[in-house]
């Protein structure tokens, strides 16, 4: 097997754990940084894990994709928000094969890329996992942490996926490839759909959700019309998924999904990819999403008056 | 004519000024108070209204209804969330054949009443105003005026209707006695559906509501669902009337509704009244309101977790 050269594009908590773990592990990483460039250049990447903490110093950074070498695999781990970018930062370290991981949330953008790369083998990545940058070059690692693939189509190498999945469980990374990218992007939005939009929008935690009677069967409701979405998209989900959902976030801690962690930063939200694109996809094919669209056009007038500025 | 005597119960903003305006106009008005009994019966009521500002001093004041005396009208103008005080609160004071006006928000309250007091005459009242109780005894009258009642079928005194209709054009109020009171509440709903629970559960004032594309859109889903809910039992909004709605809310001054102001000052919120009770009735008649329902849920959740106490 040829040793693989990974490119992570958008080092945040995601891109900096899983890269951290392939280079720690020895595999050839090069990281693109955007504020924090000078200081991890300096200083190194600290990652504080439940599964082990490590330090990776003399790590290969760069602060633009232009003076990256072109690498076979690209993680794509900036958030759904900053996608626009892709053509201009994926362009310079693309080899003619590579192979273009997006570690995201949101429905549509691999098929988007594609228009875009088409001779290039695109997958979906499903991170799940509870890991956040506390500072600059400062990650930690709390829960979790298993990453789920899926390719789009079959253009891709059968042997450079395997490698791929040998590289990230030899860095202590649970890696599964899946066969069905809609399935897994759906299955993903029937958590991401109800947990993310409401800590936003009632200022709260999933925990806080769950303990509330009308909170509670809101979720319920929000996660059956995500599923009648993905159905009708093709994806179809299990009957028991809905509750299964419901089991685990029981179980999981006091939570700040994504959405709320860039709303209470006055970051952008991934509205886009995690409602406009999967309610535009499901009325498409017949299914109206009432409530997961109400939320949405919440989420648009709290993003534009960003009320916890106050 | 007979002079007829009338009890407010719950002297607000609402029973202040619509009581305050009979009593100057000389009718013969009983007030009953809870928390202002004293303060009010010491100095009086004031009224700043943009249609004269008037000062009350010996007013017929009461702390509980036992002590009043029996009165041909009652105006109720009690936040709906006190309704289960009305048969406590009103068996006191209504003669054999009084008639019951519920000036209030919300579906239904009228039918419950007339089972406890199956022998008197019931009225909702729609109050068209803006206006609100700005310190013990003080109450600054925005805007608007109007009030708007049907009775509940046709067991009223048509003789004592139209003295109650004259009482109140006497006082200044402009008075509208119509025919179809579920038409009338459902009217209110339209707007007050929308606008009450968005502006807290986005913590936000109609006028930035109505500038926001997504907060507008939303605003004008939630009154087709509740037209589609009003017609099914049997309230038949004309095609026009939501578009009406929004151009006169365009024109209005930025405003706070009264579940805004409840929010606000800690007080219960009309959620049973102006959500629950119609979604129930409108699912009853075979639509579901989604939007709407959701609107519901989120403020459950936001009364009992209270986020602004924070």
């Amino acid at each position: 097997m040829k040793k693989l050269s990974y490119a992570i594009i958008g080092t945040g908590a995601i891109g900096g754990y899983y890269g951290g773990r392939l280079a720690f592990s020895g595999q050839d990483v090069h990281f693109l940084y955007h504020s924090e460039y000078d200081y991890v250049k300096a200083n190194g990447l600290d990652v504080k894990s439940v599964n082990g903490d490590f330090h990776l110093n003399n790590m290969q950074v760069y602060n633009n994709t232009a003076s990256m070498p072109k690498c076979d695999v690209a993680l794509v781990c900036l958030k759904a928000t900053q996608n626009d970018k892709l053509p201009q930062l994926l362009t310079p370290i693309l080899k003619e094969k590579s192979t273009i991981i997006l570690i995201q949330n949101g429905l549509g953008y691999e098929q988007e890329l594609a228009k875009l790369f088409p001779t290039q083998a695109i997958a979906g990545g499903m991170a799940f996992i509870c890991t956040s940058r506390v500072s600059p070059g400062h990650i930690v690692h709390a829960d979790y942490g298993a990453l789920t693939t899926a390719y789009l189509g079959n253009k891709y190498d059968v042997e450079t996926a395997e490698q791929i999945k040998a590289d990230f469980t030899g860095a202590g990374v649970p890696y599964t490839q899946g066969d069905d990218l809609n399935l897994f992007r759906w299955r993903k939005l029937v958590w991401n759909i109800p947990y993310n939009g409401l800590t936003v929008a009632l200022r709260t935690t999933t925990d806080k959700l769950m303990q509330d009677p009308a909170a509670r069967q809101l979720i319920t409701d929000l996660m059956i019309e995500t599923v009648e979405g993905a159905r009708a998209c093709g994806a179809n989900i299990k009957d028991d998924f809905v509750q299964k959902m419901l089991d685990n976030t029981d179980k999981m801690e006091p939570y700040a999904p994504s959405m709320r962690l860039d709303y209470d930063n006055h970051r952008r939200m991934e509205i886009q990819a995690i409602y406009s694109n999967p309610i535009k996809m499901a009325k498409a094919a017949g299914v109206h999403m009432h409530k997961v669209e109400m939320l949405e056009q919440q989420l648009r007038f709290i993003e534009q008056h960003d009320n916890n500025a106050k």
